[in-house]
Parts: C-alpha cells; structure tokens; sequence
C-alpha cells in the first residue's frame, strides 16, 4: 500500500533573504518520516499574497495533506490567515471561539487584548481551529491544509497537536553505510543491487571530509527482513 | 529598477525525508541578496523525474534565473541532467569537452575513467558547461537553469564560478532592530512606520527566548538614507 503524501508550504522572506536558515521544514520532514507519511513536495514562497494563494492551491491539489508555517501573527506582515480564505474561497473574520481562547489566555497574564493581537482571532469561516499549548493564539486547518506558525516552538507544539489526527502509513525505515570510497566507484556495484530490490529505494549521498571522499548509501523501505538482506549485500560489495 | 528575479529548485530525498538539513539553499539565499538578486521561490521535489520535470518548467518560466542543486553525480538515482535535457526538449549524450575534462582529472588523480564516471560528461546538447574546481565534473547551464552539484563545497564553487556572469541589481540592505515586546506590542506602531514607508519592506519575526516574547524587526530596502531615517523612527517607537 501507498503511504500518504503530504507537502510544505514556507511562508518566510527571512528564509529567502537568507537571514534565517529553515528548521520546521527540518523538523516535520523527521516527524512525518516516522508515521509513515511521505513529504513529498516543499515550497517555500515569500509574503506575496498571489505567491501564497497559488502555491497553497497547487499543493492542496496534488497531495493528501499541507503544512503552511509562518505569517499567521499580530503584524501588518502576517496576511496567511487571509490568504487561505481566498485561496479556498471562504469568508474571514474574528472568530467567536477563537477569541475566547485569545481573551482567557491575555487576561491570565494581564495582557491587553488590543487590536493587533485581535487579529490572531481571524480565521476563515469553515475552518477547525489547531491548539497552541504555548501562546494560545490557534492554527487552523482549512480543507487539507494545516495553517500552523513560524515560531520553531510554537510550531512544534502544533505538529504535535495534529499529527494524532492524521492517518500515517508504513513507517519508512531507514539504515545507512557510510563508504569511504568515491562514487565513481561504488556506483555500478550498487545501480546493480538497486536493480534487484526493486522494493527498496537507494541512495547515494557523496561527502568530501578531510579531503576524501565518500558516500552514505541510504536505502528505504517498509520490510525490515528485506532491508536488512539489502544491507547485508551492499556491506559485502563494499568490504 | 526592480532587481532580476531567482528561483532554485532542490533535488532531494534526503532532505524530504528528513534525515539531512539543507545547506545550499541557506548558502545561495544569503550570496544572492548580497549582489541584489531577489530569491523569490524555493521548490524542493524529491528524486523522481515527473516532479523533477515539472517543477524546472515551472520556475524557469516564472523567474529571471533558476539555480538547482543535487543529482549530478555518478550513481544510478543521479537523474537531474536527463531530467533537464527533456524539459528542454534537447538530447543528451556523453560530450566530448565534458569528457577531456573527466579524462584529464582523473588520470592526474590515477583513478579509471569507468562507465559511472563518464556518466557525468553527460550533457544536454546545447548546454554551457559551468566549471567544478573541486571535483571536475562539470555543472551546466540549459536555458536560465543553473544545474549544480548538491555536495555543498561543490555547490559553493559552481556558485562562485557562475555569480559573476549573473546581472544583479541594487543590493537589498536590511537593518535589524530587536524588541523586547511582545508582537501584539509591535504590531500597531510598526504597521502605521510601515504604511508610511511605502519604499521599504518592514518585517517582524517573533521569537521567544527564556520564556519571554520578542521579536527582531528587519527593514530591508535600497535607500540608505530613507532605511536609516526608518530605523530612527523605529528605534524611538520601541524605546
């Protein structure tokens, strides 16, 4: 059986500029290896509306589940929640229940809920809200998308909230050797041995180190039996 | 002027699955702003020659130049030069500079020129080789696609061999002032700095450091004199 798919959408200026180097993608990319989803796309767009609505589209279209981070704060920058409403067409305002979470949390901590942070509370009119255990203001889903944020934390807090709700499939399992030789040398012994497993899927990753090169050979699959058959092999074409 | 625009287009499993973090992309993003070219998308597919395909269609129509990254080496999931040469419609083959340049190298280095290695001479047919100073195989240019080596000192060289012949534009400044506040703080007076500074791009992104909000504002834009006056205006908003 096929596991599901599922893509990213990066809503990040920061990550284009080259400001910020990425660390949700890195970390859903683990999270959904071990349920046995398969990140299949990741696009990362900046905070251009039209670049937004379209790329959400084409994603939602083309695989089973999306995960956006980014853009759905207090700031005149954050424009994701609006732009999820007009990619799925749906109406957007303060939500009720949204706007309570938001009230209960800034009373507690004796915080003004003032415009600004109001805006947290807009979220598209069909939408189910995501929890944010750590600053209240929720994510959302919207048809197959999770809308969720960019703060690392508060983002891993949410994938935490959703993942239990998705159906995952097979875990991929992975095993690596690491072959201190240069591709050119491990390629035909190990296009043939993935010729063979055609149930396994192996990759070559060169690295130089010390002026040497070198290569993990990384191989995927769901069957442990037949993965550690492959490996045995491969140790053996590469002792 | 509005500067040239970019793309870059990541091959790569390992990245989708999680186990490996991106380098390139961080790398490219930070050398492309400083020369005033704006990193405007990043896509990153998986080995697989339909996405492959379809995504440098994509970008390659939407953008004034695409970069890729990965899939250019000996070994049998290495499918990125004929994966380019069909989205362009041209033929590939093994070609002879690419060649002399593989033969020359590694019969300096006394290593056998096998079928593996000669893989990497293949080269769509109306291609411009770009030039590896670290392991000789060659990236090369079809269209406005720069298709480069994944292994990051490669991919630093191919960049630094390829940046010069680039037009870029006005370098994008970006000055960063971080507050300690909350967004919901932020937000009002930095919406109004940012309405009244049409000619700049003012973006908050919050983090939350020993369990305390902030956020570092960064300002980016062409004008000198216009981002320092904004940064004194901003400086005196949060003081």
């Amino acid at each position: 059986m096929k596991n599901p798919t599922a893509a990213m959408l990066v809503i990040g200026d920061e990550i284009l500029s080259g400001r910020t180097r990425d660390a949700n993608m890195h970390y859903l990319a683990g999270e959904l290896t071990e349920v046995g989803i398969t990140l299949a796309e990741v696009r990362i767009v900046s905070d251009q509306r039209d670049a937004i609505i379209s790329a959400v589209r084409a994603l939602a279209a083309a695989y089973d589940t999306v995960f956006t981070s980014g853009g759905i704060g207090p700031t005149h920058d954050d424009i994701t929640a609006d732009c999820m409403a007009a990619a799925f067409s749906q109406s957007i305002d303060v939500r009720s229940d949204a706007r309570a979470i938001l009230q209960a949390h800034y009373e507690k901590a004796g915080t003004d809920l003032n415009e600004a942070r109001l805006r947290m509370a807009r979220i598209p009119a069909d939408a189910k809200l995501i929890e944010n255990p750590v600053s209240a203001a929720p994510g959302f889903i919207i048809e197959n998308v999770h809308v969720m944020a960019g703060v690392p934390s508060v983002f891993k807090a949410m994938v935490a909230s959703v993942l239990p709700t998705l159906t995952g499939g097979s875990p991929l399992i992975s095993k690596t050797l690491t072959v201190h030789r240069g591709e050119g040398d491990i390629a035909g012994p190990l296009g043939a041995l993935a010729e063979a497993y055609p149930g396994l899927s192996m990759g070559s990753y060169p690295f130089q180190r010390d002026g040497k090169y070198g290569a993990n050979i990384v191989v995927r699959g769901q069957d442990v039996a037949l993965l550690d058959e492959a490996m045995t092999k491969l140790s053996e074409a590469f002792a």
